[in-house]
């Protein structure tokens, strides 16, 4: 049997996980960024999740659907960043444990978050993916669940955003979604053409790190130099299965530079007043930079996380 | 007939207005907060509203009770801030006129947003009192509704978010509530004491601007100095209606000065990567003020806005 792309099916049926322990985020349309932007703008606020990100949702989908046996195990990944909390988080909720890889020298903040959800966090290894294959090792002993970033059940759990965005706009023409490993983007895509093909869905990614992009664009998977700022969109090598269905679903592609990105964090703090970490500012950054085929149009912003460091945000404001 | 106070029953009749045209803010714990305080520490996100602040709750409840000649004729009232851009927002939710005076030299920002919100701005008066009495005298001419601060129909509405820290943390014991007119605080406390009575209700004011807890402590509406930077808890004359309810429900009334609120500021960010403003900030500096007091209890902290200046905001993190 080959691959079966995920279907809004999927992500009606992951709505009874996700809202047992999240409620709907916000989509506020800001007249002041409109006006900046040109156009009627709308943000999809995932900073306003419990843990600051858009993934719990994914983590919350993938922990309602496990075996026994790994339920009783636990759920084991690798991640510096917002996939750890968020599997951190799911796995709390369901009282299961979660063990988070990370390499030595992670980040102590995410590290100690991580842990204060209850977490257990090991360090190992020189780099993210030796944290990575050592987890999925262990993981393996103890008849665990390995969660990848982009899982379908996770995929599934996301797009729940997707359905909130139709509820609430029925009328958007355009939806931009930041773009890391492509579960959001791709739960997006999967909901607003199964409602509407007409609704346009604009991935984007940082000029310096282009890998999903360049694979997109040639249909066949790329690695790229991944040089970015922005943690949720630094992949370096893309990932099979959400590139099919950025195949299929995606229209547009857009690449910001990161020096872009750092000029639409204050942007939003002043039109919004939220903290947006640099990846959930890059849908802005790319709305602004192709502003002039927006005109006219319902256009919604994916702020995907909120999980800007106190050091970066005294860079980007300085 | 003497003054009626307002019941839980008012604020459980203002939910049907407040929740057509809003969702409930969360009320999350952030372990690594929690950790700082030295107890289990919840913040309720009145600055995830729209507008940013939790008034917009009352705005909505207000315009959802006037008479037809009210409503033709529109909603009237002075503001150089949250208030302002609440009503506004319950207007266009209404499809009514909003008029908000503003004295000379008012920030162009928050003009901005009001104007961007559908509201006429009007500058009049040299301070905020004759822009205010200005635009009474109008109102009076023009037939519409006068909206003060601490109008009842706001406090019922504002306290929904009472009802719903109720209904998202039975256990809580402490909450903490930033003080400005004292609408927040009275709809919290009618909500809490009726429904237990043990839950400990702690208001917050700027030492810089102390009138509402002056007046409280004594039993005598006292004007006090007022030279907070805090603009939502900027009162120089205090109001009788909230300052009743107060002296009723409110278990202690702590003053925090204008450099602690700023310290909290960055902590905000860091623990809960949300921006907010000052006045709500001032709920954490106060339990940290008080925090041996606060020790194995659930506690509560009211996030009442988020609307933080640029230029504050460098400053507070410089």
């Amino acid at each position: 049997m080959g691959y079966q792309k995920p279907t809004i099916r999927d992500i009606i049926a992951a709505q009874k996980n996700v809202y047992q322990h999240l409620n709907p985020t916000p989509l506020y349309n800001y007249p002041t960024l409109s006006e900046l932007v040109g156009t009627s703008t709308w943000i999809k606020h995932e900073n306003h999740q419990p843990v600051g990100a858009f993934k719990v949702r994914g983590g919350l989908n993938m922990a309602a659907n496990l075996t026994d046996e790994e339920r009783r195990n636990g759920l084991f990944t690798a991640s510096t960043g917002n996939h750890g909390q968020s599997i951190a988080y799911a796995a709390r909720a369901y009282g299961i444990k979660a063990v988070v890889a990370v390499p030595e020298g992670a980040n102590p903040g995410k590290v100690a978050a991580m842990r204060g959800l209850g977490a257990e966090v090991i360090f190992h290894g020189a780099d993210f993916d030796e944290a990575r294959e050592w987890v999925k090792r262990i993981t393996e002993e103890k008849g665990g669940k390995f969660v990848g970033p982009t899982d379908e059940p996770l995929i599934h759990g996301v797009g729940t955003y997707g359905l909130e965005i139709l509820n609430d706009l029925p009328s958007v023409d355009t939806i931009i979604v930041p773009v890391g490993a492509g579960s959001g983007v791709c739960g997006t895509a999967i909901v607003a053409k199964a409602i509407n093909e007409e609704i346009e869905i604009i991935a984007v990614q940082s000029a310096q790190a282009p890998a999903m992009k360049l694979s997109w664009e040639s249909g066949v998977l790329k690695e790229a130099e991944m040089k970015t700022i922005a943690e949720g969109l630094a992949t370096r090598v893309p990932f099979e299965n959400t590139q099919r269905i950025m195949r299929e679903y995606v229209d547009d592609f857009i690449l910001v530079d990161d020096e872009d990105i750092k000029s639409a964090i204050p942007l939003l703090l002043e039109h919004t007043h939220n903290l947006v970490e640099e990846a959930g500012a890059a849908s802005l950054a790319a709305a602004l930079q192709v502003a002039d085929r927006l005109t006219n149009r319902d256009v919604v912003l994916v702020v995907s996380g909120g999980n800007l460091s106190m050091q970066n945000l005294k860079n980007v404001i300085a």
